[in-house]
């Protein structure tokens, strides 16, 4: 179980799509739960207060749990802004490395992948995690990742090394 | 993939717990996923009108995917009334094995395991499937079961036959 939290724009979603298929070739089962698939397919409906934002942590938590429990590797990306639901999280499915996808906040508003910090730095967005809502960043994550210091393939690397040494891959 | 739908008391829990454990003595990787259980933890919030009834019908299914492509055979239990939504569900997952768990209605309220039918007839509970909210049983189900006829080991012997002639069950 390999959990991607960070800001919008961080690199969350590109870092998993890149491990994915690294975890395959290691052997593994491997799904990629996005956290804006999820709230599609899941979380319709819900909103972006504290308490709909931790309600969609642990469904995707009880997904991962019920695919981990079956021999699934499983990759959150998802902004999972609230320390508490990531530990919970972390509770109910026991082998969990945690990744802290964690440029700072400007080089996020720089790159605004999807416009949505212009838009939410407008106040055209209301409850927008780190312009106008809170996020709290793990305190001891398994690994941290700054996105701007450090490409794709090396983030990838950095989070199989984490892996293999808590023993969850075999040889390469 | 084994969908039991069915009105409130018809035995579909009662069989979904049997047929488990029956499986994994078959060697497979089997998960239950029982439609209150999943109503807990992914549709907390929802209620019991159409809409809210065929969401939660898929994120059943959308969980039933995810873990039957990793091998997984899952049992699914849960009232599941509208036609659509189980069809939906069985576009999705593909291997689909729909059992409809029928006794008559009457019987369903004789029994009444858990008060629901008493209150629902006093009016206490509105939009009760089959007394003030629609059931829509399968036109062509795999397998029928009236279980005012059969005992549940009968029942769940029907499913594992179903599930054999299909081809999804190896040599007992």
């Amino acid at each position: 179980m390999v959990w991607l939290t960070g800001l919008s724009g961080a690199g969350k979603s590109t870092i998993a799509d890149a491990l994915g298929p690294t975890l395959r070739a290691r052997g593994l089962a491997v799904e990629v739960l996005d956290g804006d698939v999820v709230r599609t397919h899941l979380s319709k409906g819900l909103g972006f207060s504290r308490e709909d934002r931790d309600l969609n942590v642990l469904r995707i938590a009880f997904v991962a749990h019920l695919l981990s429990r079956n021999g699934v590797t499983v990759v959150v990306s998802a902004i999972s802004p609230y320390r508490a639901a990531r530990e919970e999280a972390r509770r109910r499915i026991g082998a969990f490395v945690e990744v802290a996808v964690a440029p700072p906040l400007e080089a996020c508003i720089a790159r605004d992948p999807k416009g949505l910090y212009a838009k939410a730095l407008a106040g055209e967005i209301p409850a927008f995690t780190g312009v106008s809502d809170p996020y709290e960043p793990p305190l001891a994550p398994e690994v941290h990742l700054d996105t701007t210091q450090i490409d794709v393939q090396t983030a990838v690397d950095r989070i199989v090394l984490a892996l293999e040494e808590r023993g969850h891959l075999g040889a390469p």
